[in-house]
């Protein structure tokens, strides 16, 4: 089992049961997730913005506009924290105290570097659109230059990782198992709805298949 | 229609026409969501950490652990980034590059302070816990003085407050409508499985009902 070594920074002291540091069950979560939470500092005050990302081996791209503030400010070696979080149910308990949430993270440390290579920066955004919908950057009209240049691409090595991982029901204090109240886990899960298609659709073409979305990897 | 008033660091200003600062907006985004990401920055480093909230008029409470890093290095007075993102679809175009998301999110930025009022704590704990089920609070048991003290909530002011929404269907290049590719909204939503009983639920207690997780406010 592969794994990434846990530093000073991303050693879990909280329930340490929960830490995850095997590589291929954060691979999987990131893989999983749509949407990461940059977070980066300015003048002392921390900012944190959601924005779509895809993984490629051991680097996550983040996807960004050449013109917003996050992508300047993070692309500059800045020190950065990328989280994703999947919900995947509540956890509800006999008492108050003992409501959890089953869930999944990962939090990255590091400095981001602004993708420069033409075909690294390709292959970034291929992710981007593949890890929306599998597939999708095959069907679709590719990036001109123009609108190369107008989108942003960092990389973060995977190197300084760790996950915490919640599973399973309630644990309640012996004495309130008696309790006659509803205890157990009530699952979530991102769902697709039906696919409803642009005014401007060209006549004939077929409705993308909704299993195409949220399926998996990049 | 009361809003909030932008500072220099709310100033949303990439993409100004997907800024809200209107309050009922704000508050029903925060309302709808169940999980926020943190970030807060230590030695330089920021961290970014998922957490359940509640929101209680102008105030969110923030779920911790007495023990967790982030509620003792938080209720120190430092600056803090609170960020809710709730994805409602992914944006098909005809080019990758006019791919996107439908979203709706939050920044709020302060300092957060410690709830250390009995009375505070109290209403923010009945929140939290009717936020992950509706009117759960009146069906558990309450918090004993010991479990009050393990569990800390930080209380953050909703005052230098941003939100973000993007909604509608692809905006493609004109000469791209010809193209005999799908393009529309493909909507994702959070949906509640079916409850999974504990295996020591007392008998003759009534499943709870799916439809108060996940059903608004707090």
């Amino acid at each position: 089992m592969e794994t990434y070594t846990p530093t000073n920074r991303t050693q879990v002291h909280r329930l340490p049961k929960r830490a995850v540091y095997d590589k291929a069950q954060v691979h999987a979560i990131l893989d999983e997730g749509r949407i990461c939470h940059v977070g980066f500092v300015l003048d002392g005050q921390p900012f944190v913005i959601p924005t779509g990302y895809a993984r490629r081996g051991d680097t996550l791209y983040i996807h960004g506009s050449a013109a917003s503030r996050m992508v300047r400010e993070s692309s500059s070696g800045i020190p950065i924290s990328v989280t994703v979080t999947l919900l995947d149910g509540f956890v509800l308990a006999r008492s108050a105290f003992h409501h959890s949430m089953n869930y999944r993270s990962v939090v990255i440390l590091g400095r981001a570097r602004l993708v420069t290579d033409a075909d690294e920066k390709m292959e970034a955004l291929r992710s981007f659109t593949n890890h929306i919908v599998d597939g999708r950057w095959e069907e679709v009209r590719p990036p001109t230059p123009s609108e190369m240049k107008a989108t942003s691409v960092l990389a973060l090595a995977l190197e300084e990782v760790s996950a915490k991982v919640r599973t399973g029901g309630p644990i309640d204090d012996e004495e309130d198992y008696a309790l006659p109240v509803w205890a157990g886990v009530v699952p979530v899960r991102l769902e697709a709805g039906e696919p409803i298609p642009d005014e401007r659709l060209a006549p004939g073409v077929a409705t993308v298949d909704k299993g195409r979305v949220l399926s998996g990897g990049s």
